[in-house]
């Protein structure tokens, strides 16, 4: 954390389901022009190593890698190279033998934390992805407290605010939006509720989406990174590959008044929640 | 609930402090044209009888009403004469000598349902009113099950989401959203984290707020009908008096589903919330 601010980018990536390789150099050269553009904090896609629209399971299974695996080397790698800290989606292969939409952060000391996704999103359910059950991450970095959730995870207030009240600032996204009809002039709900997410906890949210379409499926290239008041910090690219920054001051987001008399925290009465 | 829908009214008034005769009025003469214009839910902003920026709270309790007060009773003669719903604030003189942030729905057939603000705003804590501690009121009437919550109430996803589960389909808010500066072209966030509430939740949402200013304060302006999908069903009539309207099929906001394998309430898994 500085007094001139962190920049965080964000990299909204056309990805290709199978092609390993190729999504590996996407990512690659992504990363490589967010480091160029001075970013501190990269953030991926969900799955990003495999795209989304999986066939079978066994489609998955050939593309899903273990922690330790080629993608999260690699992204280590850079991290080390680059002295930058990457969030990202992966396909991993538990050692349990199931296959979770799993993310990680590393930095140049290694793997800081990974997640599995919680709330699992249509056809992952479908024999697919095992759900993940433990509590979100949240971690000490070289730029401040980053939490971590996948996706659909974002979209339920109650898991975002455990983020927040463990004491995160920034709070990185991997995900997959698919593409619904909305109405004509209105931005997409998704970013609509991840800025909710963000005003109504004082946190800073860095969103990546993907772009383009798979097997037929388009996506809402979404990406976002929105201030701890919830307003976006970024100018939207919807639709289109590119990469979003912003320089955030981290640590307003450690103060949650919003009024003389009024805390986002402290205001909760969660004896009353049921 | 017909089939041709349910036409809500949102009335966005200016109201005066201290001036309950011409806040009466004012009400009065909305209710009027909001019925003209076919409404059959109206909802009313926060603390109608009495407005909002008090002095003290000798001023205050010298304006606060019992539930069997002038204004109730009036409220509940419009519902009887033109057998409509109204939803609205006002300041309650309590029976245990506190005033309370309150607000009422009532129908044709009397007092339906009361509830008293649970997350109070800025200087609302400061002496003057005393938080209520019971859940919100979720209520069966000619319409559709509808719930109520007061202005910042709103800003805590866990207490909208008790209302939905209780089976809400129409989350009626009477607010007094006090201006704050935001960027150029961006949507009040009290709106945003509104759409937030009905979208993440499938439910609609009918948002009343005051227009104009008092003793200083100006207000957003923000009245907003939105759909279960999170958008709002009106067009904005920020900073100005007026009626909003939208007609709804509120019977949609019991499908919770948001794709073939997702359900919004389902999809939780309260037991990883801590």
């Amino acid at each position: 954390m500085t007094d001139s601010g962190t920049i965080v980018a964000c990299c909204q990536i056309a990805l290709q389901i199978g092609d390993r390789a190729g999504n590996h150099r996407k990512i690659h050269a992504a990363i490589g022009r967010a480091v160029d553009g001075g970013a501190k904090v990269i953030v991926l896609p969900e799955l990003a190593n495999t795209g989304y629209m999986f066939s079978s399971l066994d489609e998955l299974r050939a593309l899903a890698e273990p922690l330790d695996g080629p993608t999260i080397t690699a992204w280590h790698g850079l991290a080390v190279q680059h002295q930058v800290i990457i969030v990202g989606g992966f396909a991993e292969k538990g050692d349990d033998g199931n296959v979770y939409n799993s993310a990680v952060i590393v930095d140049e000391t290694g793997l800081r934390a990974t997640h599995r996704k919680a709330h699992l999103w249509d056809t992952e359910k479908n024999g697919l992805f095992t759900a993940g059950s433990d509590s979100p991450p949240v971690i000490d970095t070289a730029v401040g407290r980053l939490g971590l959730l996948i996706c659909y995870d974002l979209e339920f207030p109650e898991w975002v605010r455990s983020v927040a009240e463990a004491g995160a600032v920034l709070l990185c996204a991997p995900v997959n939006w698919p593409l619904y009809p909305r109405p004509a002039g209105e931005r997409p709900g998704e970013i609509v509720r991840a800025q909710a997410a963000a005003g109504g906890n004082r946190i800073f949210v860095a969103v990546a989406d993907r772009a383009g379409a798979e097997r037929g499926q388009e996506w809402v290239g979404g990406s976002v990174i929105i201030d701890a008041d919830g307003y976006p910090a970024t100018t939207l690219i919807l639709d289109q590959e590119g990469i979003i920054y912003a320089t955030l001051n981290l640590s307003d987001a450690q103060n949650k008044s919003i009024s003389a008399g009024n805390d986002v925290h402290r205001d909760r009465r969660p004896e009353l929640y049921s």
